[in-house]
């Protein structure tokens, strides 16, 4: 493990995005969201991550020049075409729009379509959150994953996120897949020459299996059984209801050269018509762990380090990337 | 099991529920929704749990004479004090005023407070998707389920629902607790002396257990671990904004005399804004089915039923309570 500042690693991020063909503005908005990856522990949309976007650019996935377009679809939705663009610069372009929606209408949401990856998902539930707002996101991805009990991908991992502003701290977001694990884990433990646990994967031919190979060319499966498989469902319907690939039709984000066109959906509610409600759930919060030994990662976390401590063999090749132009 | 036909079944639960002390309105609202609850297959809030609302008026934890108040608290959120009556009154109240804000602003919620338990959550979101929406909707309850590790009862078994509509068929409902069975579940299992699957509950120490005794003074579990945890949380945090009970201080809905003053969240979204987008949700539902054999009830229950096959034994109660005023 290497230990860097988060400024330093930024810098570095940019850099890699800028020889790999991004615009400086996106260079700019990706290298922050990957930092605050890193920042919050969410390692598997990090740096790591990044190499996908810097492949993305290389390879024609990712458009460098995209243009987010932002329309009001309604008096309280915004709809954003990516561009096959990142969506975080689609979001960013929107997120002023978003606020100003959200404030004056007490609920309002935001619909990207024609994106590459979402990254980090609390990525943007947290900006909402840290304007004052609470946040529910929910994005799809390609299809990797099967529901209802289909013997083949149907859907893709499909995170759904949340963020609550807490007073004073860091807000409180949750971010997570709707598979029972990540498609990484299933990978390394045929590395590995390792079974995986039952219930993560079924075969090419649809039936359960801990044969990790067996997996990779299977599917994965969500948590928790059926009622996983119907919270992935909701994902996609909200993510593509703007018009994005569903996650079966999606390209793939790490090879190819066709952009995977997912979709990105964000509510935000303004707490304001709820006096004192935003403060009443901050102190719930409290209560739940102070109290009643409720232990969540998201409500330990209550501000941001300022050092990241990355794999020495990550941050040499980023440095690479850095240096490639 | 008995055969009967729906009116009839309604009529029944009518005269129920007026001889318990319900108000006119409130006995055929809350009529109808048992009714729906038996028609969509979700037994358990059906007429089985109507006894609940029998006793709960009977009780007083029910209000006779409640005037749910409807306040627009922003201009795409309605706030609706339900006076300690059913929800399904509170929602009756403030359904106009949800659909015309979610026409007018592409999208809106309704939050109910201080209101008896939900029923089925699915009819609220299948109410709002016969017009058209798409709902998705959020209540808590007493608590029950420990999360993130506690070891004792943290939130209520919190249900999640959504519905998106489909051209010329039934709205499709998804309609699930957060919890990895009910807690009627635990009750049976102790009864006929039958252990419990792991992953179910924990004991009063709270430890795993598989004894079906020891899971009733203990605590249940939510499906899928701590994913499963952390969607409670979600539903937790939007039905309790605009100031309910938290999951931890409501008041039993079977016990007593004090109202649970739980609180029901639905947000409404009219696809108007993105033309074409429910045609192509509604299509894909059929292709996922019909191409990729993903199996759901709800994505089979395109009509509902005229008649209700009931346990017999549930009916002659029912009888018996309609005819005891």
């Amino acid at each position: 493990m290497s230990t860097i500042k988060s400024e330093e690693l930024e810098a570095l991020c940019e850099r890699a995005l800028l020889a790999a063909g991004a615009g400086q503005q996106a260079a700019r908005i990706l290298a922050g969201a990957t930092v605050e990856a890193e920042l919050v522990g969410n390692r598997a949309v990090g740096v790591g991550h990044l190499f996908d976007y810097l492949d993305g650019y290389r390879q024609g996935r990712i458009a460098a020049g995209a243009q987010p377009r932002v329309r009001r679809a309604a008096r309280a939705v915004i709809d954003v075409d990516a561009g096959n663009g990142p969506a975080q610069t689609a979001f960013e372009a929107a997120l002023g729009d978003l606020l100003a929606a959200t404030r004056e209408a007490g609920i309002a949401a935001l619909w990207i379509r024609r994106s590459y990856t979402c990254g980090e998902l609390g990525y943007y539930a947290r900006r909402l959150a840290r304007q004052g707002c609470i946040a529910v996101a929910a994005a799809n991805s390609p299809a990797l994953m099967s529901i209802g009990g289909a013997p083949e991908r149907i859907l893709g991992t499909n995170p759904l996120a949340y963020a609550i502003p807490r007073p004073g701290m860091l807000p409180m977001v949750i971010d997570q897949a709707s598979s029972s694990t990540a498609f990484v884990n299933i990978r390394r433990a045929a590395e590995a020459g390792e079974p995986i646990p039952a219930g993560w994967a079924l075969n090419a031919n649809g039936e359960q299996t801990v044969d990790a190979n067996e997996a990779l060319a299977g599917t994965l499966l969500p948590f928790g059984g059926h009622r996983g498989g119907n919270i992935a469902l909701l994902v996609e319907i909200l993510a593509t209801l703007s018009g994005a690939s569903f996650s079966l039709d999606a390209a793939p984000f790490e090879r190819g050269s066709t952009p995977p066109d997912i979709g990105v959906f964000l509510l935000g509610i303004d707490p304001a018509g709820f006096a004192g409600s935003v403060e009443r759930l901050s102190k719930q919060l409290g209560v739940l762990r102070d109290e009643h030994r409720v232990r969540l990662p998201a409500l330990e976390l209550t501000e941001l380090p300022d050092n990241i401590d990355l794999d020495a063999d990550i941050l040499q090749r980023l440095r690479q990337a850095a240096e490639s132009r």
